[in-house]
C-alpha cells in the first residue's frame, strides 16, 4: 500500500522503516533534507516539498504526519490539506489533544479529506518491537487503511493470547484499535499516558522506599522539631535497588515493560547519578486529569503522579514557602538550613 | 534435596509441586489430612504430625512454613522449633510482617535454630510461571537453600535478558534475591505489593475514564448545586475497554502481567457486573506507608492506591458525612437523595 | 446609591436587605412575583419585567445578577443587556466560571456596557455576618461601585486588623478587594473555594480518625486476606467528637469558621445519622483543580479533597471493580460480601 | 493551686506566666539556670534541683514536664519520679508520643505515680490568647486539676458560643477537655496537628494557584517535550496574594486563625523571599497517618499534606531520579537541565 510520511524524527523514522520492511512504498517528507535523504537510502520515495505528495502517491492518498502536537501539527495539516484533494486522508499520528482532532476534522471535512486521528505507543523502540495503535475516525477511512495498521503494529504473536479468544485475531490483539470517531485515538492514547505517569511513579515511589532502608543506621538531626526514627532498628537494609529490579522481572505480579527498562537503568547507574530529578510532562497526563474532573470520576493516583512531576520541577516553591511562613508565624519556628 | 512443607493450600501446593517435578524430596504437613493425602498422592511424603519432620528429614533440615501471616505463623512456627533441631532452618513463605521476621529470628536465635524469611510473589500462576523469591536471612543459611530458590523461581528464560548483563546469571535473573539479613525478603514483599497497589489502580482509574469518556451524551441533573459540562462534545465516546485493554498488551508503553489479567477479566465480564467494588487490602500496602512515613519519604501514589481502597468499603463515612454536615451549615445544601 | 437586583433566592435576598438596611435604593426582579413582593415589602423597588429596570434607575445604570451560573446567568445577561444602554454595568456575583466572564464581558462591550464579576462568599450567614467580596473588572467601574461593595462586605471590624496595617482601611481589610480585570473576581473566589474542600476534608478526615479511635475493642474478621490491627492496645479510646470540635476552637492553632460549624453540627447529631455522606460539589473545586492543572502547579491537597467528593457518590465505582477483577486474576482473592 | 513546671522555654515560660497570674504558685526547673531565675523574677518559685519539688510542692503534687518528646521527655519523667510519692501526678505537656504515655503510665504505675497527658495548642501566641489543652488520664486526677486546666485555657468568652449549648460552660467550652484515659490526649492532639497540616496545605496550594495565575502572559520553552499553554489568555491575572489573604479574612467561608497569620506573613513579605520552602515536620502529622492507616480509615489529604512536606526536603529525589531514567529508557528524552 501507499502511505505519506511528514516528519521523519525518531518516531517518523521507525514507522516509515517498519512499512518499507513490509513492502508498503512510503513517500516522505521533512524540513531536513538530509532526514528525507537518509529515508529514502533505504527505499522510501523523497518528496522534497509538500506539493510532491500529490503526485507521487495515487487517489485515493493518505498521509501520516508525525510532528510534534499544538501549533506545528496544525500548520503542517492546514499545508498538506492545500495539496490534497477531496477523497484522501490525513492520519495524525502524533500526540495532539483530541480536542484539537475534532477541530482539525471539521475543518478539513469541507475540502472532502478525512482526518484519522492514532495514538502511536512504543517509542524508540517501537521499529523493533511494533507500535500499539489507538485509531480514532470514520469506519471506512480506518478500514481501508488496515494494511497500514497492521504492518506497524507489533502483531499477535507479541503477548500470549488472552484466554477465552479464539479464531481469527481481532485487530486489538495485533495491536491496533479502531477506538471510535474522530479523537477517540488520541483519547485513549492521552488514558494511556495517564496510566503510565502513574505505573511510573508507583514502582519510583517503592524503589525510594527500599533506596531508604537503612535509615535507622543514618546519624539524623535531632532537635525539638523533628520527630526521631521511634524504631531505628527496623530500618538497616541496604537494598540493592538494581538486584531488586531484576528479580521483580521475572514471575511476580509486577512485572512489566516498564520495569524491565528500569531495571536496564538501574543496572547502569545504581544511584541514577546521570539525572537530576527535574521530571518533565508531556501533556497527556494534564488532559487526563482534566477530562477525569471534567467526567467527575476520582483519579487521585494518576493526578497525584502528575503533581509529583510538577513538584521535582519546583513548582511548588510559592506553596512551601506559605508553609514556612505559617510556622514561623504560629510557632517561632524557623526554618532550617538544609533539608531533613 | 530436602525440605519440609507446612500449609498446603494454593501457594503451599503450588511449591510443593515445582519442588516434587524438579526432583526434590518434599515432607509435607497440614491441618487437613486430605491435603497431605492428595500431596502424598503426587510424591510427596507425609508428615501427619509436625514431630515427624525432624525423623522424615536428614539434618540440617528446612521447613517452609506457608500459612497465613500473624498468629498462625507464628503458633507453627514456635511449634515446630519444639520438633527441630540446632542447625534447623525455619523458612516463612508467608505474608509476614518483616517485623515479626526480627522477633522471631531472634526467639529461634537462642535454639540453634534459623529464620529465612522469604517473600513469595506469583499468586495461583505460580506452579506454571514459577515464583518471585525475595529472601531475608543469614547468607550461609540462604546460600545452602539455593537448589530450592532456583527450583521455585521461574529461571532466567522467564523474561528477555537485562541488556548489560553477561555471564553466568545472577541469582536476581533467575527469579530469587537474598535481600539482606532478617527480614530483608519480607521488607522487598512488601514494597513489591505496595507498588502493586499503585500499579492496579493506575490501570482501573484509567479504564474509569475511558468507561465515563461518553458522559457528554448523559442526561445529567442541572441545578444551582451541580457544575453542568462545560464542553459535552468532548465526551461522546463509547469506548470498548476490554478492547482498549488488549490493544494496550501489544507494542505500548503499559504493557505488563497485570494488564493481561485486566484484559483477560474484562474479556470474560466487560461491565465488571459480578463485582461489587468493596476491595480488601491484605497488609503488605499498610506496612509499605507506615515504612514510607518512618523513613520520611513520600509515597503519594502509593498510600492515595491503599486509601482508595479503604474508601471503596466505606470507611470514610463518618468524613464525608461531615462535609455534608458543613455544607448544610455554611450554605444551607441539603444531601441529594442518590450520587450525583 | 442605586442597584438593580435579579435572582432574590438566599444569596440574592441577603444581598438585597443589607443594602436597603445601609440606605441604598434597591430595585429587584426575579422570576416568582413572590419573591419580589417579599422584598418590595421590605422596602426595595419591585421590577416585575427586566425592561423596568431601564426606567427605574438612573443612569449608569448597576445590576446585579444573582441566579445559578451557566446557562441561566449567560441568558439573563443578554436579556437584561438589551434593555440596558452604553454605560450601565452589569454585574454577575454568582459562581460563574472566570472564564465565562471573559466571553460575557466580549460580548457587551460592543454594547458599551461594562460587565464586573463578583465572587462572593458568605453563604446563608452572609446577611448578618457580610460577604467576602472579590471582584473583578474595569478600575473605573468598580470605585464608581465602591459605596456597594461596602456595604455587602462585612467591614474592617469584622476581624482584628492584621499587625502592620495602619491608617484608613484598605478595601481588602473592610472585606472587598479589587481582584483584576474581568474574570478576576470569579478566579479569586474560585480558588477560595478550591481552598474550602481542601480545609473541609482535612477536619473531616481527622474527625474520622478520631471517631475510629476505638477499632482496637473491635470484633474484626480476622482471615488469609485482611490484616490483624498489630497493636489493638493502641486503638481503645472512644472520642467524643463534638466535644474535641467544641475545644479546638478556642485556642487552638486549627480554629477557623468552619470548625464553628462543625462544632454546632456535631452538637446537634454527633453520629451524623442524619446525613448519607454523598457530597455534592458545585464547580469550583473542579476549576481550582483544572487552573493548577494548566499551570503547572501542583495541588495535590485540593484536587485530593475533590476526587474524595467524586467517590462518596460512586463515581469510583468501575475502578474499584477492576481492582478486584485484578485481584481475583492473579490471587484468585473472591470479594468480600460486606466492606472490609 | 500549686504546680511544678520542668521546661521554661516558649511553651513552658507561657504556661507559667498565665498560672501565676492567675494566682497559682508554680514552682520551676530548667536546665537553664538563668531560665529559673527569670520566671522565679516574675514570682515563680526557684527548684535549682529536681528533688527539690518534693519539699516545695505538698501532695499530692503534680508536676507539668514541657520539654521535647522523645528521649529527653522520658529521662526527665524517670528523673523526676525517684523525688516524687505514691499519690503524686507527672503532666506530660509536650507533643509526646500517645503510645509512649502508654508506657510510661505503665511504668509509673508501680510507684504510684499518675500520668496525665496533655496536648497543648498554642504556640507562641498562647500567653496572650491561652492554650487549647487536650487532657488524657484517670477521671480522679484530672478533675483534682481542673484549676489548672481553667487558668492555661482561653476561657469561653474566647469563641462566640456554639448555638444549642446553655447554663454552665462545659470544659470543652472552656478550651480545655478530658478526651479520656492516658494516652487521649496526646492522641486528639496528634490528629489537630494531622488536620493542622491538610489545612495549610490546602491555603498554600490555593495561594501558588493565585501567585501563578499570569503564565499565560510568561514566555514559555515550547518543544516536543513540553506541552504549550493551550489557552493563555486565561492566566493573564497578576493577584496581589497578601490581599486576597486579607479580603478573605473577613465574611468568607474560609476565615480562619491559620489565614490570619498568612496574611501577617504575606503582608510582610508577599514574594515569601525570606523562606526557602523546606519544610519541617514535627512527628504528629505522621503518627496522624499512620494511626489512619492502622483503623484502615483513609486520610488522603492529610497524608498528601505530609508528603508534600517530605518531597520540599527533597527527600523524593531518587523517585524522581527513576522517572527521568525510564523516560531515557522508552522515549529516548534526555532531562532538561532547569525546572519547566
Amino acid at each position: 500500500m501507499q502511505l505519506g510520511m511528514i516528519g521523519l524524527g525518531r518516531m517518523g523514522a521507525g514507522l516509515t522503516r517498519r512499512l518499507i520492511r513490509d513492502g508498503h512504498t512510503v513517500a516522505v517528507h521533512d524540513v531536513s533534507p538530509a532526514a528525507i535523504d537518509a529515508l529514502a537510502a533505504e527505499g522510501a520515495v523523497a518528496v522534497p516539498e509538500l506539493a510532491g505528495f500529490a503526485e507521487t502517491l495515487d487517489a485515493p492518498r493518505a498521509v501520516w504526519v508525525m510532528v510534534p502536537a499544538g501549533a506545528i501539527t496544525q500548520q503542517v495539516i492546514t499545508s498538506l490539506a492545500a495539496v490534497l484533494e477531496p477523497g484522501d486522508t490525513i492520519i495524525d499520528g502524533g500526540n495532539s489533544y483530541y480536542r484539537d482532532d475534532i477541530a482539525h476534522a471539521a475543518a478539513l471535512k469541507d475540502q472532502g479529506i478525512a482526518l484519522v486521528d492514532v495514538g502511536t505507543s512504543g517509542g524508540v523502540h517501537g521499529l523493533e518491537r511494533g507500535f500499539c495503535l489507538m485509531v480514532g475516525g470514520d469506519d471506512a477511512v480506518v478500514a481501508r487503511l488496515a494494511p497500514i495498521w497492521r504492518t506497524i503494529a507489533p502483531g499477535i504473536d507479541a503477548a500470549p493470547r488472552t484466554p477465552g479468544h479464539a479464531g481469527d485475531p481481532a485487530p486489538g490483539e495485533e495491536g491496533w484499535l479502531h477506538c471510535g470517531p474522530t479523537g477517540a485515538g488520541h483519547f485513549v492514547k492521552m488514558v494511556h499516558n495517564g496510566i503510565e505517569y502513574g505505573l511510573m511513579a508507583a514502582y519510583a515511589e517503592g524503589l525510594n522506599v527500599l533506596r531508604n532502608a537503612n535509615v535507622g543506621g543514618v546519624e539524623r538531626t535531632a532537635d525539638a522539631e523533628t520527630a526521631p526514627l521511634a524504631h531505628p532498628e527496623f530500618y538497616r537494609y541496604d537494598v540493592d535497588t538494581a538486584a531488586v529490579a531484576e528479580v521483580w522481572r521475572r514471575g511476580s505480579v509486577i512485572g512489566s515493560w516498564l520495569l524491565d527498562l528500569t531495571a536496564q537503568a538501574l543496572h547502569e547507574d545504581p544511584n541514577l547519578d546521570s539525572f537530576s530529578g527535574h521530571v518533565a510532562d508531556s501533556g497527556e497526563g494534564r488532559w487526563t486529569s482534566i477530562a477525569a474532573i471534567d467526567e467527575g470520576v476520582p483519579t487521585p493516583v494518576l493526578t497525584t503522579a502528575l503533581y509529583s512531576r510538577f513538584a521535582s520541577r519546583d513548582l511548588d516553591d510559592y506553596a512551601q514557602k506559605t508553609l514556612s511562613a505559617m510556622r514561623k508565624g504560629f510557632g517561632g519556628h524557623e526554618e532550617k538550613p538544609t533539608g531533613e
